[in-house]
């Protein structure tokens, strides 16, 4: 099982609609997500738009390329992207870069 | 059950030293973060130094507290801060800002 985190940076203009967004997350999405490997996925978001995100897959590659292949998808982050800052013309799932990993305690 | 993740920030001309010694985490550290409520924590670090750490506990203040008491976490905590930017004399376990959850899936 891998761990994974990565960051993006949300508009400071628009946390609380970005917030207001997943706390309410399209269920068809969700099913998505656990169908192609997403489990215990977490967002947190810092006052200034730091967001960091944190799931658990057992392949990451192929969680990412499942959910890229879902219209789902596609039209959530087509209505996400304007919530992003730098994204240069890439969805939020392109964009995102992960962190290494440097401790883990089960 | 809560899940928690904070930031901190470790110097860039030490992040390499600061990774070893993540990986070899004293035995008595760990026994201490299990037994007091800290559980399935990683900690993850960008190039530039931004850590991200990511933790469940049943109870946030009485695992802060519990770590807070114990020897080990003194002398571990001694020998982690001048791995640290901008902790302005604080240990790093009392430098820590936690970051707001704005989605969960299971």
């Amino acid at each position: 099982m891998e761990r994974v985190c990565f960051l993006l940076k949300v508009r400071a203009d628009r946390l609380d609609e970005y917030a207001e967004r997943h706390a309410a997350v399209w269920p068809e999405m969700l099913e998505a997500l656990s169908r192609t490997g997403w489990a215990n996925y977490s967002l947190f978001l810092r006052d200034d738009g730091l967001l960091v995100g944190y799931f658990e897959t057992d392949d990451l590659q192929a969680a990412l390329d499942g959910m890229a292949a879902t219209d789902v998808n596609a039209r959530w982050q087509e209505q996400m992207a304007p919530f992003f800052e730098s994204l240069d013309g890439r969805r939020p799932d392109e964009a995102f870069m992960t962190l290494r990993e440097v401790f883990h305690l089960d």
